[in-house]
């Protein structure tokens, strides 16, 4: 199952440092053991050293640096393990395995300071038994891959360790930002407007409801909603959960959260939607909100977004798109229509996290209103965003959002594009999007496969396998509780062997059908065709 | 001002790869000329490299491996500069500086695919262009150091690039987040309870606000805010804004959202909590929720937490501690008494990338109530938490959360904890306190220097700095007004010369003052000194 990817890295050159132990310089970690994921640490280079010897409690780097070489080792290892056909996605145990310890790894937290080479031991270990996101058959998630790019981006991120709230600390991330916000917004269509990285699309679309919220009711934030009108919102009863949230969270009230009507590739029905808009206002509601989604979780459906604009704009509703998924057909000039009219939105979400492979998260809201954020969020802190400083304080982004202190996203996107080039999304995306019409294919011609959906046009290809058990069934009802359970069965056993990772679920009234999602750069035919050959083997004696 | 702190790592072993072209394996991209920064990429390793080059898209590693280690190199350096006194802390430039590119550096995106030695060099110019947050000298913020061993936890947490959401993507993070979690409560006081990680201190004092509604209003997420009772919620005026920003959010309304009054030295006095409890009841309102403060933001005080306890206890209000920058004497026997009664609170946010020195973010909220966070959050989404899988599916704590999709941040508490153990964070603690105490009685020895408040308890040291020009000014209104002036000045330059960062803001009646924290384990008793002398230097002629 695994190969040995060890490269020849054992000379060591013995060193004196002038720390108080003796060390090797350079050496890997590793032994050519060859073991399930050969990432076991085997070396003494770091002797008994502890964390003090490490800057800046020593005074010399001469720790810091075997140790971070030594880090660095286990993530290459890791990192080419990822991409390694051969190897396994997962090695997998239950909770209560790791929680009693697995091979020697063990999760406790004594309360006593272990050595540094312990650290790296428990580095490795980690990695080990995690599943590798960014192999070519972990087909799980929305967000899958190892972008190379973007990782290095994340790794200097790390050691820059600022926080995005002033310019004062974070000077050249917090222009990127505002460049590769403006970037976006110039490629959905707007000249002018505003954004945000956040942590997740969940984030932003709960933005989104604040700004409309805000908009319709400016004395929100000062009196609250108790005395409001009775504000209604809508999505897609194929939405993203995050698209209900709000409702739950701003008082707004899930019962004033409708669902609307798809069809039947899983696209909202504007006739729908305006009906109940309409039913809504009867009752004295107020509708102010529409969520269009632009790629479903599910089944990757694009809501028409022009014909549900015209209803926004009709009823003075604003109109916010959940392309976290879908965005990324922004990249490209053959499925950008999948996202015709999205310039007409007053807010998206956008995840270059998702199909444009960049390291988690990062995740933008796009506002077309230019300020909006700011008047939605500002709370004029007077200890961070002193307006009497030395610079140009509008670059002070921290009061446009609803965090304090913020990651750095935007600098692992930044140098991906800078790498790529708008070129390379595109050729990203629409090279998922034919690899998963060449599984669309192969599921039509495989026995014992069928498509749960009419054909997909975006990455996501939902599908039954049907064992030759129950094939021949005649009773429907029957056929579809064993069905039901098939797919979990199947996953279980691709955990288990760590060979395949593919997700499943119900949706209205099917049973659980896997969805298929590529957004792997890493993926290509072949693996598509070890996918079939191995729900197969795997689910054939079912 | 600037040292070389290259090593002799220039010898370049010629090696023919099985990509395209020729470069070199292992060597430095530095050469050892002397800069500012010392931080150009020089070498032509990558020779015409692009990303294509890189694993998934090149079946080769070769190329992915010297570009990582360039990267890798850089960070090193990096790292060894920001911990060297003779290095500046930032090369500062204004906004517009950048915008138009600075020495070459271009923050531009052109939208065309640039070579990996162009992205090596913007990797290079991004750190070279920032603010070395651990350096010795940055006393700017509330988080500041690099701590090596979470930094190595970052990296290979990004090297993991996977998703809090489920146990099935991250078996081994969402236990350790279970373990640690488990621990802080522990030393809280609490048996059980319940507690997230989330992106920052903003996002859990959120949280507590929702998870006391939650409690007070059970249907609030059903029912929403407009038929609620007039909710009123209480903080110390000097409580950092994100324990205000909930009311604006979740329907409360800012005029619901009320400030107790505190004493001289900024801690909230019982007394006005009671009061304004009583005046909200009279009016019909009904008190909520209050949330201490355990080292609040300007002058590090604390809160008295059993007063406080008693009067939430007497009308049965949610008691939260935002702990965020104080939860770090949890960590000290000397100093724990500040916390004295924390075990009474309902919730507690603590945030380890403060005084405990993670790398950011890593902040956590701990709940004395268990369930109450996913009985508050819930949405179950059955695409993500299906109930039919094949392991224990309580583990996984998605639907605990707000997010979907959550970064891990628990790894680099985790290493870092296992590293350090309890007595490395103590140390840490207590050496930051008395180093405080040290500044605290230079400041009181040196001319033309005043504490602005009465001795410090914890590291925020609070204070003016007098130029000898205003010095003698008797008509104390005209001297407060150049005083209030004086510090923005200095700012300016400390940034403009690179050598020191200290932040500053008015408070109350007092005019614009100093505040120095310290919480960088770099920080020794020459850069307190330093600090003396260089403000003195830096505003003298003021």
């Amino acid at each position: 199952m695994d190969e040995d990817l060890s490269d020849n890295r054992n000379e060591c050159n013995m060193r004196s440092g002038s720390s108080s132990f003796c060390y090797m310089k350079g050496s890997s970690v590793f032994t050519s053991k060859e073991t399930i994921n050969n990432m076991e640490v085997k070396s003494d280079d770091l002797g008994l050293a502890q964390y003090k010897d490490l800057l800046p409690y020593s005074k010399s780097s001469d720790v810091t640096e075997v140790f971070l070489k030594d880090v660095f080792d286990i993530m290459l290892k890791y990192i080419f393990k990822s991409y390694d056909r051969k190897s396994k996605i997962l090695d997998f145990h239950h909770p209560h395995q790791f929680l009693q310890s697995i091979e020697g790894f063990s999760l406790e937290l004594t309360g006593e300071a272990e050595s540094l080479h312990q650290i790296l031991v428990d580095c490795s270990d980690t990695l080990k038994y995690g599943v590798k996101t960014g192999h070519p058959r972990f087909f799980n998630q929305l967000s899958s891959g190892l972008d190379i790019v973007s990782l290095a981006a994340e790794w200097i991120t790390a050691a820059a360790n600022t926080n995005m709230f002033t310019f004062e600390i974070a000077p050249v991330f917090v222009l990127m930002e505002g460049i590769v916000l403006q970037r976006m917004r110039q490629i959905i269509g707007w000249e002018k407007g505003d954004g945000i990285f956040s942590p997740g699309g969940t984030i932003n679309n709960f933005y989104a409801v604040m700004l409309a919220r805000q908009k319709i009711l400016p004395d929100v934030k000062q009196s609250g909603m108790r005395n409001a009108p009775d504000l209604v919102m809508f999505q897609s009863k194929h939405a993203h959960y995050s698209n209900r949230r709000p409702a739950a969270v701003l008082g707004i009230g899930m019962k004033n959260c409708i669902d609307v009507k798809v069809d039947e590739v899983g696209r909202m029905l504007p006739e729908d939607l305006e009906l109940k808009v309409l039913q809504a206002k009867v009752k004295n509601k107020v509708p102010f909100y529409v969520s269009a989604t632009s790629g479903t979780t599910v089944l990757g459906a694009f809501d028409p977004i022009p014909e549900i604009a015209a209803i926004c704009k009709k009823y003075n509703l604003w109109l916010h798109i959940d392309a976290a998924w879908g965005g990324g057909v922004l990249m490209s000039r053959k499925h950008r229509h999948f996202v015709d009219g999205i310039e007409l939105a007053d807010s998206v979400t956008w995840n270059p996290h998702k199909i444009m492979g960049i390291v988690l998260q990062c995740s933008a809201l796009l506002v077309r209103h230019k300020g909006a954020l700011e008047a939605c969020n500002s709370m004029k802190a007077n200890y961070l965003f002193q307006q009497d400083k030395h610079y140009d304080v509008s670059y002070d982004t921290g009061d446009k959002t609803m965090q304090c202190g913020r990651h750095v996203d935007v600098f692992k996107l930044w140098l991906a594009w800078r790498a790529k080039g708008d070129a390379g999304f595109e050729e990203h995306v629409d090279k998922c999007v034919e690899l998963s019409k060449y599984l669309a294919q192969k599921i039509k011609l495989s026995p014992g496969f069928e498509l749960a959906y009419a054909e997909p046009k975006y990455t996501n290809v939902c599908f039954w396998y049907y064992p030759p058990s129950i094939r021949n069934i005649n009773d429907l009802k029957v056929r579809s509780e064993k069905l039901h359970k098939v797919a979990p069965a199947i996953k279980a056993r691709m955990m288990t062997n760590g060979s395949l990772m593919v997700s499943y679920q119900p949706l209205d009234d099917k049973v659980n059908f896997f969805r298929n999602v590529i957004s792997n750069p890493a993926v290509r035919k072949e693996d598509i065709d070890f996918l079939i050959k191995e729900i197969e083997k795997l689910g054939c004696d079912l």
